[in-house]
């Protein structure tokens, strides 16, 4: 994928790299400016000896193009122009750090890169695996496009009118009754989660959540000066006793709940606790952000209706999507609220997009439409309880002495509490190293230092066998060095 | 699309409505507290006299569902449910006003409604008329996928690697040398500004632009507390003798432009203009975005190279799109920049969308690596430019007395300048009632009132024709009515 040294080249290698250096500062994808990578980096990016980069780093220091710091960082100093120039060109890091929007956790930014590495066994990856996504059959589906031809020009503000009836028409067999024009369609759950932020709330305001919560691992609220306050959950879900002190405390305006097969624990909120937290949230006023990504994956009974379903009192806005269960690429979500709602998020949308790739709203609801989407759910829960079963029999065989965990219904993830005492850091890091990459617990909630969530959804079988009894390993390694 | 009564059946018609209202409330749809729309929306809407809804509303007024009020308007006020509950519903109008982000101008929601009327003539919008986009091609492209199959899973954080390798293999072809990691693809150029102005503008700074621009009709920026500064412009271009000036003046950390074919003027920026702007923005350390969306739709002659193609310095962040020339509704754009600044966007889109769909990237990289892009490039620009010779030919039999414009060599658009005096308002309605919709200058600039943006890219050529010719009439009758 990316240029490396020719090593049949009769040119040496450091003598390439500087070339490619040379060029890439010259052509200004590195800037005057820029901190270039580690000589760590360098070295694996290129797939040479750390000293063949000092070598053709300390060339091009010589050359007046980059200059090295005590710290051991390079950045660029010049190029073949800039010295013509009568200014000095703009300073890119400090518009890199102007802007509001929190970056990435750096343990994100790290899962985000390594994600597309090559032979890597993803471990912790909350999407099915390729071998799970109907290739084939979507396309089939385009191929009988001329029974309803797609359009290729923009979709209305709130999306595909056909798209939207086929949902509405999905959401009535889960019990939701609702119309078109209080549906919009969105690029997957998180822009729902972004219009919603920078559409519906304050700066300044708060969102009561669960903790942990999927949400702890972006920065969609925090980015618009939302807080997010996280409750206490136990097995039958998100507590309900410290809404109202909290919601008072913080002045919340919304709570945010995964209910069905919670983000990171799979927690399926009972139904008692369901009719309870409808209760308090119509007795306190506070709307329900309900995200429902996860509902039809369930493994031996389906899950108890949404809140969203017994809702007259318009608490919830409710949010669904295609990528868990049918592709993620197709970013393809909805969100079902009370039609100002909708009209709002919508107009904000078009503001920030255009809305959706027509494409795949078109081949979604072909999907809804031609009765195909059930057909495939059938399939992918078969498939997706015959791996909850193999990790957790995996887990069984290996991780008995060192963690503990709950068999999730339904999901992707089995939130694992390690036992024993475990640099997690470390670990990562050395799982990486061996190929195999880790979602760690803290990045869904900062007290979550001893957990991992592990994902049976993503890894090929092989790959769960082989990563999960070898990251078992490496734990009661870890556990033995650290023990010295 | 949308429901209406049964003129056939027995239930007369606003007892029809009242039970189509009741039920919207019922469901939560029109939450209670929600204003309904006007008496004439709903008439329009069901397409039924005025008295019918007024009939409905009074009884569902008389039931305790809704309230009217002396101005008019009518809010939910109850549903069967809530009466029940212990405390109000949450009041959806106010999260509707609190988020921080600006709603469209009114004129603009209004022409987004619009647009999806039957029937209607669109003489303003910016789109390719869907008898110009290759629907055909498209779906012989997906029927060809086994070649290099498309993915349904997620794609790299700066999108997917073979688009970027044949953008920036087509970047190459129009001067501009640069690498896959130095491109972002996004879903549209309006997303990847939107992710400029969270990811590398601090709030309460500002960015120059031309005036009248096409940025001023979308609120991407000023959204995020940062302020439009618009330049004159000539028939150059923007006018660089202010720009030190305006810098200095509001601490401008940006100039936005349009050199190529201007949004909606169809500016085409001289070749010293461009040099002039690239010398005082390198000397002042202005950075750029160059938005050249319209760059491939020129008719006689290929414009001069972006400004991107002669950036020693790192100046220019490059915006390029299919949106204008192959297919909106792809939604598939690009931004190219120095490698931290995409990495800082690319970062900002994960959390905000998790990247364009996949769908639409693979089809893209069809269209651009089999060459097919550039094949549908020359049959656009010939229907285009017959386009536009048809527009002018008609402009000057019927807008000669009443109107002045330049041709303009490429893109969509006619900047017709008004030399009468037309209440643009009333134009515009009546325009819509008759079935023609406008893109008033006034949404480009403020001071634009006399001006229209006519789009020769959009209406059938019948409907273009049809369209100025009654235009035309339409104002010569209304200056004739404003004379009295």
């Amino acid at each position: 994928m990316e240029w490396k040294p020719d090593l049949s080249s009769e040119t040496p290698l450091y003598s390439q790299i500087k070339d490619f250096i040379k060029n890439k500062i010259s052509l200004g994808e590195w800037a005057v400016g820029t901190k270039i990578p580690s000589q760590r980096a360098l070295a694996e990016r290129f797939d040479v000896n750390r000293s063949t980069v000092v070598t053709a780093l300390s060339d091009l220091i010589a050359e007046g193009l980059l200059e090295g710091n005590t710290r051991g960082g390079t950045r660029v100093i010049n190029n073949s122009w800039n010295l013509l120039a009568a200014s000095p060109p703009p300073d890119w890091s400090s518009y890199v750090q102007a802007g509001t929007y929190y970056p990435n956790q750096p343990a994100i930014q790290h899962i985000n890169r390594a994600e597309f590495q090559d032979g890597i066994i993803r471990l912790g990856t909350g999407e099915l695996s390729p071998e799970l996504l109907p290739s084939e059959e979507m396309k089939k589906i385009f191929e009988n496009s001329s029974l309803n031809p797609f359009s290729l020009g923009y979709e209305e503000p709130k999306g595909n009118q056909y798209l939207r009836e086929q949902i509405a028409a999905y959401l009535q067999g889960i019990g939701v009754q609702t119309s078109p024009s209080n549906i919009l369609i969105v690029s997957g759950s998180l822009q729902a989660l972004q219009l919603i932020s920078i559409g519906l709330l304050q700066r300044g305001s708060s969102i009561l959540l669960e903790k942990p919560s999927y949400l702890y691992s972006v920065h969609v609220f925090q980015s618009s000066a939302i807080k997010l306050v996280g409750l206490p959950m136990d097995e039958e879900g998100i507590q309900t006793n410290q809404i109202s002190r909290y919601k008072e405390g913080y002045n919340a305006s919304l709570l945010y709940t995964i209910p069905t097969f919670h983000n990171p624990t799979s927690t399926l909120m009972s139904e008692p606790r369901r009719q309870e937290l409808m209760r308090i949230c119509a007795d306190e006023g506070l709307p329900i952000i309900e995200d429902d990504a996860y509902r039809e994956l369930w493994f031996e009974t389906p899950p108890p209706p949404p809140l969203k379903s017994r809702d007259p009192n318009a608490l919830v806005l409710y949010l669904g999507s295609l990528s868990k269960t049918l592709s993620p690429g197709l970013r393809i979500g909805w969100v079902v609220a009370p039609e100002p709602v909708i009209d709002r998020l919508a107009d904000i949308k078009m503001q920030n997009d255009y809305g959706s790739s027509s494409v795949s709203q078109w081949a979604a609801a072909e999907w809804l439409g031609r009765g195909l989407y059930q057909e495939h759910l059938v399939y992918v829960r078969e498939q997706l309880k015959r791996r909850r079963d193999l990790a957790v029999q995996l887990l069984k065989s290996n991780f008995t002495e060192i963690a503990s965990w709950s068999v999730p219904a339904g999901g992707f993830y089995i939130w694992v509490r390690l036992i024993v005492d475990v640099p997690m850091q470390m670990l990562f890091e050395r799982a990486l190293k061996a190929g195999i990459l880790l979602n760690p617990g803290s990045i869904y909630d900062r007290n979550a230092g001893s957990y991992l969530r592990i994902s049976y959804a993503y890894a090929k079988l092989h790959e769960l066998e082989w990563g999960i009894e070898y990251l078992a390993e490496m734990i009661k390694e870890l556990v033995g060095v650290s023990k010295k």
